[in-house]
């Protein structure tokens, strides 16, 4: 097993790190050479964070354009082809080889350790280790490095998630949030005592359990009513091949400075404000078959500096906002998908999925569309959205089957709650 | 990563392989001590195979009534936490220490070396690596040794499927039999040309490529007719934790003589004669976590000794005959549910289960449910199902959705063929 500095490691040592990967990317990896030879690039010459912004930003559309171009390794030498989950777009490959599986175990390794896992502790998977998800299998090498006992239930089956719970007694999920809601339902109907069960904690994926304020968003406070188990918020992504992790003071989910640079970025470019919303653009390090450099996540988040009370010096970054390229803008108002959903989170409503299409004059047009069995009646929605993010929002009942269907496509990783039809 | 004597062993190296065993169970398994203590067993007396038929067979009822009296290492080094399939009733747990996962690791990766997986190769892997299976994680640990690509695509989702194969270019998949007809039928339902897609080679687990006489099943033949593809059979169980793979050759499953001693034996418990179907009896070797001696797997086959012409000097084992407790006696013929799927296989018909009950004498009632949309008659099937097997068997039809759920119960692993309702 390859040996990683840990993450308590200085700017110093972080830009050294960062200086190997320019270089290792700059050799072996063709669409790195092109660019670098492209904008006249000298590495040599690179010695700050200013210097650093002359490089391009690489979007995703690049990889959806020039995957191979990405490889920087001989093609024999992969071990692991994955997929993003095609959440804007056609799913991009990603590649990895035994050095990067090795580097997401260890990533894993020390997020499951933000988290507070032991080597004691057993961990129920609720996520899927198949549909060439690369978290699926993070989570799994992380937990054997870390010693800790495994279960891998996969997603959904809420049955056979409680029947490995009773036989098992795990102290820990990772699981989707809303997932939790269905457990709970679940355990309601067939009497199972979930309030007393092994389970203390759930590492937490793919919804945000934050609000823009570093409070607790409308879904972790639903749950946390149900069920008084700890929810641990993370960040990632395929891309990134790097996860970011809440500590037991729920403040921000920690970088691990070792395995990845992070900017924070305003429309111009430049880095914003610390506490200030911008775009997150990220250099992940260390990878092998698929670096990549200045790539722009396009989640929109914020970056808290400073120490956290839990001991660790690393830097945190807050909620996801929402994603760039789902800005809605209504009648002069922007907002997020995200927003939308943390209103209606905050109004314990789950059957719904949300609209936008282009009107005759090229103006976003936002649909929710709920489901019939909802209790709330569209005009009350309305009217509660309307007290909370200032827009009115046009709304349609759909039978319960038609927005099954929409919300969860037989092939997707995960519910796909906001639907975009606009024309880009 | 541990070292293992590589599965060209002699006869001595595995008789001492054994006796580590013994001697590690013997010290470490509450289980086996026990049973050594009360039948007055001294394992250094052990000296040959006679000697070690003296030993107790352990039946899974030992391992579902005693379960954690069969762990050897500290709760606490458990990583895996896996159950069996459940076929013959209520699944049983079963722990892998990290010593266990590489031996897990090296197993598959022999396996896929005898069906001719190479490095340079790239592999999908159909079945699932969540729902606790063994398998799964197996393959994926195996392959990755190898240095072989591989997609973890997991089971069903035929559109998934061609889409990874269409992206990534497997030269190999790792699949249920009948699942590669549903590949098929969607390949053409969707223009997908799969006569010339990337895929040579199937390692196949669950369904019976061979039928008695070594001959392919026909479910090979019909597959093989469709899609001239090389399949590659295999057998293996959770409790095994070891894998049989058929060589290029075809001609029964190899045994990896440095990871299992096998014994056949008949009623009595005495060994059959070279190529006699007996049951299956298994040591797995070098397991730590749960040590077995002696299991009985209820499998019915047979043991092939001798030289493979593929160069390897280890016996192999012929298909499945039926499972010891699944017998069927029909007026007077005994027969195995595997019987009557190779008949219902042969005409090509694959919507259908077996139901066994006892009738009011407590004779064995077997009654075959064909789905509404089978195309020959219940007479017709009924007709040509006696001249095949001597036996006339009650059809029954029943809705196509109905039969769906019967055979695909939604925490199942695999299909459910035989639903055996008969008291014990």
């Amino acid at each position: 097993m390859k040996d990683f500095l840990s993450p308590e490691i200085s700017q110093q040592e972080q830009w050294q790190l960062v200086k190997q990967h320019l270089n290792y990317a700059y050799q072996n990896s063709p669409f790195y050479k092109q660019i670098f030879k492209e904008n006249a690039i000298d590495i040599s010459a690179i010695k700050n964070e200013t210097d650093f912004r002359q490089i391009p930003i690489t979007a995703k559309e690049d990889l959806q354009l020039h995957n191979l171009d990405f490889l920087a390794v001989d093609y024999t030498e992969v071990i692991d082809h994955v997929t993003t989950s095609g959440t804007l777009g056609n799913p991009v490959n990603f590649m990895l080889n035994e050095a990067d599986l090795q580097r997401l175990t260890y990533n894993e390794y020390e997020s499951f350790k933000i988290a507070g896992v032991t080597k004691n502790d057993v961990v129920q998977i609720t996520t899927t280790l198949d549909r060439r998800f690369m978290a699926g299998m993070a989570y799994y090498l992380g937990l054997r490095k870390l010693g800790a006992g495994v279960i891998r239930t996969g997603s959904g089956l809420p049955g056979l998630q409680w029947d490995s719970i009773q036989r098992f007694k795990p102290k820990f999920l990772v699981a989707v949030p809303s997932f939790l809601l269905k457990l709970i339902d679940y355990a309601r109907q067939n009497n199972i005592d979930y309030k007393n069960s092994s389970v203390k904690g759930v590492i937490c994926i793919g919804e945000s359990l934050l609000n823009e304020n570093l409070e607790d968003s409308a879904l972790r406070k639903r749950i946390r009513e149900l069920w008084e188990i700890e929810l641990f918020s993370t960040y990632a992504s395929t891309e990134m091949a790097t996860a970011f992790t809440e500590c037991e003071l729920h403040k921000g989910n920690h970088i691990l400075p070792n395995l990845i640079y992070t900017e924070i970025l305003d429309e111009s470019g430049n880095p914003v404000e610390n506490g200030e919303v911008g775009e997150l653009v990220v250099t992940p390090l260390q990878v092998e078959s698929m670096p990549l450099i200045r790539y722009a996540t396009g989640d929109m988040l914020m970056k808290i500096e400073g120490n956290c009370n839990c001991g660790r010096s690393s830097a945190r970054i807050g909620a996801v906002i929402g994603r760039k390229k789902q800005m809605l803008k209504i009648k002069g108002t922007s907002l997020y998908p995200q927003h939308i959903q943390e209103a209606m989170n905050a109004l314990e409503i789950s059957d719904y999925i949300i609209e936008a299409k282009n009107d005759e004059f090229g103006n976003d047009l936002v649909i929710l569309k709920i489901s019939e069995e909802v209790k709330l009646s569209p005009l009350e929605i309305q009217l509660k959205l309307r007290d909370q993010l200032q827009i009115k929002l046009e709304i349609q009942q759909i039978s319960a089957s038609a927005l099954f269907q929409k919300k969860f496509p037989k092939e997707s990783r995960k519910p796909i709650i906001f639907h975009d039809l606009r024309s880009i």
